[in-house]
């Protein structure tokens, strides 16, 4: 590393699960990064196959997981990709679907700007369209649903109130996605 | 061809623009399919690079625009496909963006399988998302913006009322995008 290497952090979705899903450019970052941070969501079996193409790749498995098991909460998350950055690393923070929806990818942006780290957004195929379309439903279809709307399945556990308003979202008509 | 040729319609989303932003497998597909039908959004970099990899691929521009210009209905669109897809022939129909949302390729998948043509769908990155990522805009952020619904800009003309209830979404709150 010299004082002149820059690191670049990209937050990149990985797609719905099938790895066929992932962005031709989030694909080819994933074979020329220094390092990879990955989410319990994405399919493994990408990183599998970035790490047989650039075997000296670094893999952090960052995932977030339920119960008993070791987890990453999101302020080390964030740390570790600020250090890297600071470190003249390229990463790549692969994350399940988009990582702008419902991923906290605009937390980890938000992070990276605040410690100067320049960041770039890799966006993906989000499961809210692509599960129901392997199962052969379309979110819209011209005059029966005119809009679509994506509802996290997990709210803020510090608000005491629900934040969607669900008997809007129900007048509203269209088709509404969630998941957990 | 042989009696036992069987025809196959991918309907794959070539993503927002950047031609980076296809998905890996519509890439892939596009490399090896006989022939490319192909929408006016989809960016004319994809289908280059397929003509390039793939000489002998048949391409069909056929692209909905406003004004005098030269416009395929959809359902001579849809004609196409059947027919592509009854000769044997793989058949790739770019459509930009995602083709479920907003891209009428349910109408296609309908007519496809009234005609006994089987198909695929192959989801892609929508613009409602990639766009304002690009912008540095999340659609998503814990604790603002907890749901996310894209409208579309088209409305079917036949129809006195418009579809959408504009007031119950803005009472819904979250994010909402909407593009023409």
């Amino acid at each position: 590393m010299t004082a002149e290497a820059r690191g670049l952090v990209y937050l990149v979705g990985a797609g719905p699960g099938d790895p066929g899903l992932i962005t031709v450019r989030g694909h080819q970052l994933l074979r020329v990064c220094d390092a990879i941070a990955t989410d319990a969501l994405a399919n493994p079996g990408i990183v599998d196959g970035a790490r047989r193409a650039n075997p000296a790749v670094q893999v952090y498995d960052v995932g977030k997981r339920g119960g008993d098991r070791a987890s990453w909460s999101q302020d080390d998350i964030n740390a570790l990709l600020v250090r890297l950055g600071r470190e003249g690393k390229r990463v790549v923070r692969l994350k399940g679907g988009d990582p702008f929806v419902f991923g906290r990818g605009s937390e980890e942006a938000l992070a990276l700007a605040a410690a100067g780290v320049a960041f770039e957004i890799v966006p993906g195929v989000t499961a809210g369209i692509a599960a129901p379309a392997y199962a052969g439903i379309p979110v819209t279809h011209r005059g029966l649903a005119t809009s679509v709307t994506f509802v996290t399945g997990h709210g803020d556990p510090t608000k005491d109130e629900p934040d969607v308003s669900w008997a809007s979202l129900a007048q509203a008509g269209g088709t509404c996605c969630t998941w957990a």
